[in-house]
């Protein structure tokens, strides 16, 4: 099968691939993808920022949130390519046979290795949301003002992939045999869930006392 | 200037105009097009419920709920499109001159026009976004449960769709001067957040049950 990376789709052909009963793109990218169009209008607040006598003063301090919104951009379209990616092992996993004893041990070893991989990219991507979330709080702060409602978007949006990353999180821990692994997994993606949506909150209010 | 549809860009093509300082794609567009991906994961939950024994009590219901999401899928790419074309005789608009009486009176009256406009596209938005809500609380109830965590995601994008239009609305309807008008629309926007955001979390705490 050919690999054709998310970000060359056009937005018709990954809404259709989306609608679509095909596994992949499914949710974990759909997180990954909401949370690169966030990280994006922070880009745009930032590129509005830099260059004018009136935020001359943190000229520098945008320019350097700039380069690294510009790699976790890099980072999200990376993510939700790896979250397809590690789909298709997973539907294998679970098609294994279970016909003796040995073969029972094999699927849950395969089983869980793939499960654990599976996991893994969203908690990824909810890491990468507290980062955006960082870098937006500066931009609320700091950002031009002309753009301040377009950090209330980008928030939103981040917001969600990391509401939407953590189902992931979820649904593939449910299946794992090791249920300690699984906790572990489920109580740290509980904590960024708490400190992302509280973070997210307060810049969305701190907007919205701008706006209206 | 040449028409580009927003649907045949690429996602890295949406993804760098809209981190670039030019004035669209915005906040406006990148809110239509997570109710989009979030519209989408709805239609694919239906679609792997439709056609399956387990669920043929509810496979005319999630016929008719598909043809409903396909409609809303089409109506919000096009809003992301009207987004972006309501901007430029805004932008017009704000720079009118202002040396005599007449030409004060001529911008007012203009800038009011576009002012209006530019809040309906958003409005129109978070009225999709409530209508696909509802089309989500079937999902959540009926639809497969194999993809319930998709309907998680996709209610999350869905309710930061309608969080994020909400900004585009303030941001216009703050410079009508026509109080009355204004505050009818962040009235009406407001009462949109209110319910939107109590279904969605609704639905949401539903998902969360049905995994954890």
């Amino acid at each position: 099968m050919e690999k054709v990376m998310l970000e060359q789709q056009t937005i018709q052909e990954f809404l259709s691939a989306l609608s679509s009963k095909a596994p992949v793109p499914g949710g974990g990218g759909a997180s990954a993808i909401a949370g690169a169009i966030g990280n994006g209008l922070g880009q745009m607040v930032g590129n509005l920022t830099i260059g004018k006598k009136k935020y001359a003063q943190v000229e520098e301090e945008i320019l350097q949130l700039l380069n690294k919104m510009e790699a976790l951009q890099k980072e999200l379209v990376s993510l939700a390519n790896q979250d397809a990616e590690v789909f298709a092992p997973l539907a294998a996993a679970y098609g294994l046979p279970t016909r003796t004893e040995e073969e029972k041990v094999y699927k849950t070893k395969i089983m869980e290795e793939n499960l654990l991989a599976a996991s893994q990219v969203p908690i990824q991507i909810m890491e990468k949301s507290i980062e955006m979330l960082s870098a937006f709080a500066i931009l609320a702060e700091k950002g031009s003002r002309m753009a301040v409602s377009d950090v209330g978007v980008g928030v939103q949006l981040i917001r969600s992939a990391l509401l939407s990353a953590v189902m992931n999180v979820y649904i593939n821990t449910k299946s794992m045999k090791n249920r300690e692994k699984a906790q572990e997994l489920n109580q740290y993606a509980d904590e960024l869930v708490a400190n992302g949506t509280k973070q997210a909150d307060q810049i969305y209010d701190t907007v919205l006392k701008a706006l209206k």
